[in-house]
């Protein structure tokens, strides 16, 4: 068993986080989140969705965070683009790379969105057209690619159709996401062996949910197979859509964790994390559901410490 | 990678859970969820402690919630027994096991009971000379095996060394046990595969804090090594007692949730412990940390379901 030496932790709290939260997160603290965040040193911040903020209002102020935010130099900032519109909005935003969506459910995309995967993801091709013109980087999320709400079991054979899809429309980068964490470290390797045989392995990311769990194992699982890239949430921001009170994203601090128990390179410190995490649950009003964070927290703050 | 085909999971939430809890929990209570649970099919459960109750006075009960269980056919009820004098407890409630321990770390043993490691395992020999006598199984717990509160390192050779201690007293069963939950997968490997060489892995069990989020990764590590006997507490029964807030055992419903995603035999039903987990967090008032059995009651509770 050889693991990656590195790998690259997508902080998606901002954006995929924030965006499950009931109420309004101001703009001023959005923006520092991702300050903050950019500080501790993530590569890649999931930050903004130019979505219509009729149907996302939560996420209405993407243009405001966008021009708010302090970039760090090499970091890769990411919007999701729904549609030609969204990608109008991100290209005005100079954000680094774009984020589309696609079901490996086909269950899933028809209770979602009212059409097939494959026309799902037809509907892509001009943002992913106009941004390579552009030179916009372009990032694929495969939802449900574990296990759907609707349908239960969904077959492997789907979710490489879909990685197949997407690369054909040119994207940099793939999201294998257990949307509703319902995956276990068996089928998580299964479907990344399977999924590398169509698409590079270093360009492939692990997307998990602490639903029932479980991210960590999968985690562990993934990165068996060579996989590279994981996404986290800050603080478990982002509850579960389906199953009120549930968990939803893996928290970033539980995966640095991990990391650095297993000598893998991130570049990103965790005590800025930690603190992160403590000023946007405070911020919000909103238990931070990282076992680490709250952990770490409560070492600082009380003796005799947790290790 | 083979996994091991079947697992015994050790329910320890009657008592190394309740034993953190700060209120009192009723004898009837008590014998309830552990009747609960014998119904649910653990094959091996952790009921009660023969400690002096000035010291532990949630454990005061001992005799009576041995005397009040109703116990399956083939299944073990484990007791502590800290001297001579709890094991005549544990005789006379007809405990099937006696629980012995000892930490793998100097300061934690220093700290903890003022005496070293040596000393602390040599006081438990009239102990396990009178549980053989009687034949009742001995089950060795090795505290701080992946670090410890207050010398954080703890070398993988005093981890073997209090293995190969508690083998000589005649062991049935050795825990290795990350009693503040700080292991990582690569640790929870290098210690089973030292300690596997001084003592048959089958004998061997994982006891795992999820203290930092970690605990699903390392008994997925440990599966990898073989390791086939884990415990797990209902409803994550048990906080840490050097972390205020933070989680302690790992929650029972999430291990079954892997063992059964990954087609791994325990003859448990998840249902009813999730159902034995919601009991018992309503009956003491307390919040169900278990990933698994929030979204599993979620699911049952509302639509849709979260899978």
């Amino acid at each position: 068993m050889t693991l990656p030496k590195a790998v690259k932790i997508v902080e998606v709290g901002p954006r995929d986080g924030l965006q499950n939260e009931k109420d309004f997160v101001s703009t001023a603290t959005k923006i520092e989140l991702i300050n903050r965040l950019s500080a501790a040193g993530f590569p890649n911040i999931e930050s903004a969705s130019f979505v219509s903020p009729k149907w996302v209002p939560q996420m209405g102020d993407g243009a405001e965070v966008m021009a708010g935010i302090e970039r760090r130099a090499g970091a890769i900032y990411s919007v999701l683009t729904p549609n030609l519109r969204g990608f109008e909005g991100a290209l005005a935003a100079r954000a680094d790379e774009i984020v589309i969506f696609g079901a490996a459910s086909e269950a899933f995309s028809q209770k979602n969105i009212n059409c097939s995967i494959a026309e799902s993801i037809e509907r892509f091709v001009p943002v992913a057209q106009a941004a390579k013109e552009h030179g916009i980087r372009i990032r694929g999320s495969v939802s449900c690619s574990l296990g759907c709400p609707y349908q239960g079991e969904v077959p492997v054979a789907s979710v490489v159709d879909v990685v197949e899809r997407f690369a054909a429309l040119g994207c940099d980068e793939i999201d294998i996401a257990d949307t509703i964490g319902v995956g276990t470290p068996r089928r998580t390797r299964e479907v990344f062996e399977a999924v590398t045989k169509v698409f590079p392995r270093e360009r492939l990311s692990g997307h998990f949910h602490d639903t029932y769990g479980q991210a960590l194992a999968n985690i562990y699982a993934a990165l068996e197979e060579g996989i590279a890239i994981f996404h986290a949430s800050v603080a478990g921001l982002g509850g579960c859509p389906y199953a009120k009170g549930a968990t939803g994203n893996v928290a970033t601090e539980d995966v640095l964790y991990l990391m650095n128990g297993l000598g893998i390179h991130t570049g990103i410190d965790l005590n800025q994390v930690v603190a992160a995490g403590d000023f946007i649950s405070t911020a919000i009003g909103r238990a931070n559901v990282s076992r680490a964070g709250k952990a770490l927290l409560a070492k600082q703050r009380s003796e005799p410490a947790c290790a």
